[in-house]
């Protein structure tokens, strides 16, 4: 079988390493030839996408930002899974936002503005996270805003007003439906975010709802595939922040110490395989290398603390830039809290605000 | 850095697919370019070992019977790891024998004799194992005799002749050696052996002693890498059986359920990184493939077990040969037990012998 990616990052590199083991063949299809393409069995520039679809039985992509010309294509031939619905979804903050209300999917109060009108929905709350409805993602296009003072300069759109949330935690949690509709959970894990960019996560975490969330946010969209689900958590109550319909950052953790990984896990969804119990077999985490060279002092003490695994992404390292990632693992969660503050150390000297 | 392996089977693609988290690249030099070369970052046939040895920091091997002219290239420029030293003794059996009784490892009760005495060596047993000293690997050269009857047609060489071991079980260990002489052990698995190949193995087992004849061993040759060593155990203690001096398939199991696997441990050692505690997490084995096609259907139902993956190697499949494998994980070692079973049932309905 081939197995189509759109997308040649990290993510898409990590799906081809942990589907080498099943006797597929992955090709990627991008506008440029990152490192998933690198290690792929054939890589197509973004202007052949009917060639790089035609080619493949199932196409999958590693980030739903991506050139429309290949998803569209794949969803005509029946070859897109996940489906279009879900990138949809993340077209448009208001759709998905009104999705969650639909489905009763627990979400912070927000309301809907267009964009003349923005000085009134700004009444609603105390404290407001303005978010652009379209072209956002990953902590863009979003602002602080307290009553009653608009900021300026916002780009015109429509905005989802939404009521800042004064939560305890972050957290997340990676799901897997298979074709035939069976879902896997793997277990939640706490998150660390800072600007917008995770620091490091652990697990296992509270569930505090996410779980059956999950399930009920996967079956609504008839979703195949793996999906990270990230969450607020206030008073042991979990809230929906946002959803990626695909692997996930905060769900690396399941490479070591897990029964099978995220990346595993949705390969085989999309190619109708059965799932696995996904059981976390010792408490996991993992910290993220950001905007940083790895040298090989680093890469050695490191690993010297035993228990660690480090990915190298090969990217060329910019500020912020997700470069690589360290696997932790301990045989207890204070152990654990440990060898990531160690790691942070390492690598951040405890003064990780300077990289971001 | 530049990892360069010697042959380009199943071992060498797993090398890969495991050391593919790490900044390094990974040349394959070997006759024809097998499953490891598919997924390398460039294949040199052998003839041109010169440039892949030049192009490489450092040299390694999946097995230990390949060309010459690569191994000792590379040992003359200080890039082979494991070394040489490991290498000879594997070329011939009366050496590897004689090694062991010189370093005090325990091993089967032998005399090594040449062609024209025979005849009088094998008085020394009531049944004894007769082993080719040269040429001889994976159960090829060897031959079962009771006295006083020599096995007609043998081939004229230097003979080892060892007292038939009555053993209860076969087990073995995977050990790995840094450059800075850490040692790490895995935990032991029980084998079981058919025809001289590997039916299937479950961890953990009983030490019986392998782990400090493991340190002996390793530490007696100055190794670094990952070496397999096979015992057979009678009465609670293990005797070597043999050793490989690369990563095995009794190890394939710490791909999934342990801390680290045998191939990300060897990458480490071999590119002088600080090596992992080799922990297992819980009740882990393989089923291997042995020379059948793997339909749909046989795919579908070994996964639907649950903590079970597979891996296919992607090569012609022949008789008797290993095409791919099972990996079993359980949360105890009586659902191992079931499970494999299960595996066994599902790959050759009960009858494994039909296939070797």
């Amino acid at each position: 079988m081939n197995v189509g990616i759109i997308g040649s990052g990290q993510l898409g590199r990590m799906l081809i390493m942990e589907g080498r083991k099943l006797p597929f063949n992955y090709y990627i299809c991008d506008a440029e030839m990152g490192p998933a393409a690198r290690i792929s069995d054939g890589y197509f520039p973004v202007e052949r996408y009917r060639e790089f679809v035609d080619k493949c039985d199932v196409v999958t992509f590693e980030f739903e930002h991506v050139d429309e010309r290949p998803l569209l294509y794949a969803e005509e031939q029946g070859k897109l899974l996940p489906g279009m619905n879900a990138i949809e979804l993340k077209r448009s903050r208001s759709r998905e936002k009104r999705f969650f209300t639909n489905f009763h999917l627990p979400t912070a109060p927000y309301v809907i503005s267009n964009f003349e009108e923005l000085n009134k929905a700004l009444d609603s709350f105390d404290h407001s996270v303005l978010k652009k409805s379209s072209g956002g993602y990953d902590g863009k296009g979003i602002w602080f805003a307290d009553r009653p003072h608009l900021p300026e300069h916002l780009p015109p759109d429509e905005y989802v007003v939404e009521e800042k949330v004064d939560f305890d935690y972050e957290a997340s949690i990676i799901a897997c439906r298979g074709i035939d509709g069976e879902i896997q959970c793997h277990a939640p894990s706490f998150n660390l975010n800072k600007s917008g960019i995770l620091i490091y996560n652990s697990a296992p975490c509270a569930d505090a709802g996410m779980k059956e969330i999950a399930v009920k946010l996967l079956e609504s969209l008839d979703y195949v595939g793996v999906m990270g689900i990230e969450f607020f958590v206030k008073d042991g109550k979990a809230m929906i922040n946002e959803f990626a319909p695909r692997v996930h950052n905060t769900g690396h953790h399941t490479l070591h110490g897990s029964s099978i990984s995220q990346f595993e896990h949705h390969i085989r969804a999309i190619t109708g395989l059965p799932l696995s119990d996904a059981r976390l077999l010792e408490p996991s985490g993992i910290v993220n290398i950001l905007g940083i060279e790895l040298s090989a002092e680093m890469l050695n003490s490191i690993l010297k603390l035993g228990g660690t695994h480090i990915y190298w992404y090969g990217k060329e390292v910019r500020h912020r830039r997700k470069v690589g990632h360290v696997n932790v693992n301990a045989t207890t969660e204070g152990e654990l809290s440990y060898k990531i503050e160690e790691v942070m150390n390492l690598l951040y000297s405890s003064n990780v605000e300077a990289f971001l």
